[in-house]
């Protein structure tokens, strides 16, 4: 059998026919860096300010546990990106925290990151628009006056230009990442400057208020569990580390090495930022109110609490606004590219999802715009009810969104502790059961950091929002197992038992070919039913309007085709049910034939055209499909304005984060 | 050729194969005369209140000539049913007015004719509902404070009525229209007898309110145009005559009589109701006013104005409120059964206007839930629009309403005069002649009186409301123009040129069987690919995932088919544009071969299934029909559930009124 073989040898040695010549050039890290840390780097925009919108409930005097509670985030931090580290080194296969937990600790958990990372992504954009909308407000009152407006309408600009196929480029997300990063860190070295090097003072314009506590003083358990709430909405800070354990592929070689280099420098960046942002507001004195107008003893009537890290900017900078500008700038932006990130990683976990029967089949496969169109729509609408709902308040929506992350944190981690554990049984060489023990070691801290602080979200958060995350979870869970068994069900329906009669070649073919009029389409489908040369062939025509028909078959006996003409009667002017009951008499006649209809389709290139065109093919095609043994061929006519429908090759969705990336910094299409 | 004359033979003498057992029955006049009368009749209902509504604008003095400006209307009314006495007679293919412009103006006025009736259905639903409110407010309170949230509920309970396909049926009719009629009759003949024979008094409840004029005193030219607004407003008795003219067909033969003299019976009962009534009004001193809160002096603070039919029975019925709320009941139901009629009659019009391609042409076949329910859902839809927008206000509906119905009664009556002009022109028996002349004689009347009327309403209601109409017409003509401007263009481009090259039978058949898995439909697939014996044969499959591909390759090997696989690559997982350019390829490579692509297809049961299975394939099916040269197979499989799939067979639209109705009073499927 030359030919088997030769199709085995083409699948494992050449490739025939390559449907594509797009470059899959590997992120080097410097772009892999921006691609992938813009979304956990810019946490550090709302995370510090958390922290201390928490801790102003009790007052100013709860301000001196900030740097505390910020150092813990931090620790948890490191714990994390060392977890990580290991993560992506192991894992290498882009499945991130999905893989971890299916691999380790079975389908199901896997399926709970899953739920959780799909919730995360619809937060992701609400959290990142609406902290982007509060920088951007503290420059322009006009946005601080409409916050929720603003949101929606960013969102609606992103899902359309997302829709539109907007291009993921390493350019575009390197320059607004390194300039977020230098404009943070040089604000702080500025500061330091001009306090220690230089002796001036820096005081926010929120220093000299009076910052009382909320709702009469608080003590004992009841400030314990401040300080409690106030260390897990700092929490959002780590929010996006595990994007990178999604995006392993896409490295350079060695993968799994140049992901952990890139993870570590992107940790090493955000710790930095984040504590510098928690040292210069205690430098600058900064203060920030859950509510400023009641808690703020002298501030101007008309003032409106601007974002620490423009309030640190102003001070900062004092006296040069284009710094400070600069920086508001580039943390709105930075907060909108996470946002895009969402717009681009919810497709890329769906296909990993879809791979495993979760979602649709057709989420697998790439390069389809509608499902993807359909998946954006979703994810937009979803995060602009929230920004409604929780009126544009970072504050609110954090107690929904550092939830999930923090379950696939935890259960990833703890899938790692189990996977040494399983490779440890086997290993002997004990400098490798060294690494391994080491490696678990890691794990087994993050596992505990990550625990400890779910925990403490769970106890802090449940009734604040957490609850509504945990909720959707759930819904997404069962969804997600029902069409998993639907799938099975399927699967199990078209496996070959022994009981079930074999396929057996039909015995005849009996080709009917529909004919309304007499025109080049129709003589088209008759030309090229007979070129299959079936054993029987004739034409059919429906009598919808016997002076029609009558013209019909004059214009047929005058053109002398040999195949015969049959008229089908419709009282009632159907087509479908006609042609149906005559389809299925000669099923009866001959059960053991195969029955093939052609159907002539016009090609049209509008969509309004096809709502005056085909509509009863289709319906007769979508009718005839019920019919056992029956094909059904479409032999097309392309019309004049079918011409206009060029090939639109938009790149798909997520593929930078792919490794589908060329040197120029774009997706390249032949 | 004996096939092709055996063809001919089949269409002109026998029936081959009979589709339907349907048994065609035609409609005996008794049950005519209410399925075509309810519409008609029930404008009964509100025309008698409009012309008191609004001569109340002039106070109660202007109320003596009500019985003038009723005598007048009931004098066109006779006109307008001679006249339409003659259409039916002469045209009884059901095309009605549409059919009359078309033939004697040319097709421009039949499409304005087209136009006016399809705003004249949406109008026909929001009339008929606000004033079937208005009536059953009349018996209960809670109604008319709620008028249009009852009128919009009544409109959504009919749509969701109609599309579930309810049956008309020649019984539902009956009932509803007689009882209406009785009941009516009954009122004058019982009030007559109290008044002369027994020598009572029947006052009305606001008898003894003193209406005052609204605006002032009005004097000269502006009491002339309120009479005249008066009559147009009562000229709304006349709508629905038309309604008899589309439905010849379903009469019993000889056809044309028996339509026409259901007219009369028609026109003589209606004109006796309607002169009845406000006879009645007269009798009892009945008095409505525009606005009851400022007009009705000495009527009690909570008085609620009831409608004319309501005020009048409770006045004849005084002392046996069952006699009360059977008028008041069948009055409110023959109105919706008027509303009814709408949902049936639009699809009639758009099957002859689609027949002329003037709408899409499936709207031309019948038994087409989809194009059917598109229609309802677009008629309710505006016709609640309307309801809202004028506050279910039969008054300031009836503006828009009436310009419609006279338009096409203008258009249609002169295309008679023109039809017997052309008929007298080669007509030579003197007896013939006459009873043509007399005929047109007929028809001129009938002209002479809808142009008047029609110029009345244009000059007192075109700021009040037909402004809107006419715009609605303009907009729907030009659109179906459109339409029809499309499909000509199309039907030249199919239409066979000297300079077209002509259509070759391809030389070979390329046959390629897509492969995703190993399993029965794609077996199947390959049996039926196989038993078409096509030139060349082979497999594809779609390298997406090279762990499945290889099982693949594998599980193919071991079954030991002699159809050769081939394996596309696609680095980016897309499934249409590899097998898009692979078929490219093979046209390229033999331009004058057909490339046949069988799709194995899933067969679902359920809407949502089908989003799981088959988009891939319908994807790549859409994008393949635009390759020319290539046709598209679809192998079903039938899943289990799609046995779920019975053959639903619900009524067509509008069956009764073109005749298919059974003895039993449904129309019966076999």
């Amino acid at each position: 059998m030359p030919k088997l073989a030769s199709v085995t040898k083409r699948l494992l040695v050449g490739r025939p026919f390559r449907s594509d010549r797009l470059s899959h050039t590997l992120l080097p890290k410097r772009i892999a860096l921006p691609v992938f840390a813009s979304d956990p780097m810019s946490s550090v925009a709302y995370a510090p300010e958390e922290i201390l919108l928490v801790l102003s409930v009790a007052g100013a005097s709860a301000y001196v546990f900030s740097p505390w509670i910020a150092l813990l985030v931090a620790v948890v931090m490191a714990a994390v990106v060392a977890s990580y580290r290991q993560n992506v080194r192991t894992y290498t296969s882009g499945g991130g925290d999905y893989e971890v937990a299916t691999v380790n600790h079975g389908p199901r958990w896997g399926l709970v990151v899953g739920s959780a990372l799909l919730v995360d992504y619809v937060l992701t954009v609400a959290v990142s628009i609406a902290s982007a909308a509060s920088t951007i407000g503290s420059a322009v009152p006009l946005v601080a006056s409409h916050k929720v407006e603003f949101a929606v309408g960013a969102i609606v600009v992103l899902t359309a230009m997302n829709l539109r196929g907007v291009r993921e480029s390493g350019t575009a997300f390197a320059i607004p990442t390194y300039a977020f990063v230098f404009g943070i860190l040089a604000m702080i070295v500025w500061s330091l400057v001009r306090v220690y090097v230089l002796g001036g003072d820096v005081r926010a314009e929120s220093a000299d208020f009076e910052l009382v506590e909320e709702h009469g003083s608080l003590a004992g358990l009841g400030f314990a569990f401040l300080i409690l709430r106030a260390f897990s909405s700092g929490s959002a800070a780590l929010t996006g580390v595990e994007a990178i354990s999604n995006g392993v592929p896409a490295f350079r070689k060695p993968k799994g090495r140049n992901a952990a280099t890139t993870l570590l420098m992107m940790g090493v960046l955000a710790i930095t930022m984040f504590l510098g942002l928690i040292m210069l507001a205690r430098l600058t004195g900064a203060q920030v109110a859950e509510d400023p107008a009641h808690q703020l003893i002298g501030a101007p009537a008309d003032y409106e609490q601007k974002t620490l890290v423009a309030q640190l900017a102003n001070a900062v900078f004092a006296g040069f606004p284009p710094a400070t500008w600069y920086v508001i700038f580039f943390t709105g932006l930075i907060l909108v590219l996470a946002a895009n990130t969402a717009f681009n990683g919810f497709p890329v976990l769906g296909s990993i999802l879809a791979q495993d029967r979760y979602l649709p089949r057709q989420l697998h496969t790439r390069g389809d715009r509608l499902v993807f169109s359909n998946g954006i729509v979703f994810l937009a609408g979803f995060a602009i009810v929230l920004v409604v709902a929780f009126d544009a308040e970072v504050t609110r929506l954090i107690q929904l969104y550092i939830v999930g992350v923090f379950m696939s944190f935890v259960i990833s981690q703890s899938g790692m502790i189990r996977h040494w554990t399983r490779l440890l049984r086997t290993e002997t060489d004990p400098a490798a059961r060294r690494r391994m023990r080491r490696s678990q070691a890691v794990n087994a801290f993050g596992f505990a950091m990550t625990a400890l602080v779910l925990a403490v979200i769970l106890i802090t958060k449940f009734t604040q929002g957490a609850w509504i995350s945990l909720a959707a979870m759930a819904a997404i869970y069962a969804l997600m197992s029902a069409i998993r068994r639907h799938y099975q069900r399927v699967g199990e329906e078209l496996q070959e038992d022994d009981d079930d009669p074999p396929i057996r070649l039909p015995s005849r073919n009996h080709a009917i070919v529909l004919v309304s009029r007499m025109h080049r389409p129709t003589k088209r489908a008759l030309a090229y039913a007979k070129a299959l040369r079936p054993d029987r062939l004739e034409a059919v025509t429906v009598n919808v309007d016997d002076q029609d028909t009558r013209h019909l078959v004059a214009e047929w006996n005058k053109q002398n085709f040999s195949i015969p003409l049959k008229v089908v009667e419709s009282p009632y002017r159907e087509i479908t049910k006609p042609v149906l009951d005559y389809v299925k008499r000669i099923r009866t006649d001959n059960p053991r034939d195969v029955v093939t209809v052609f159907i002539p389709e016009y090609v049209v290139g509008h969509w309004w055209e096809q709502l005056l065109h085909n509509q009863s093919a289709l319906r007769l095609k979508g009718r005839l499909l019920f019919e056992p043994g029956v094909m059904v061929t479409s032999v097309p006519w392309q019309l004049a304005s079918s011409a206009k429908v060029h090939d639109r090759t938009t790149p798909a969705p997520g593929a930078i984060r792919r490794g589908i990336y060329s040197k120029n910094g774009d997706r390249q299409e032949p």
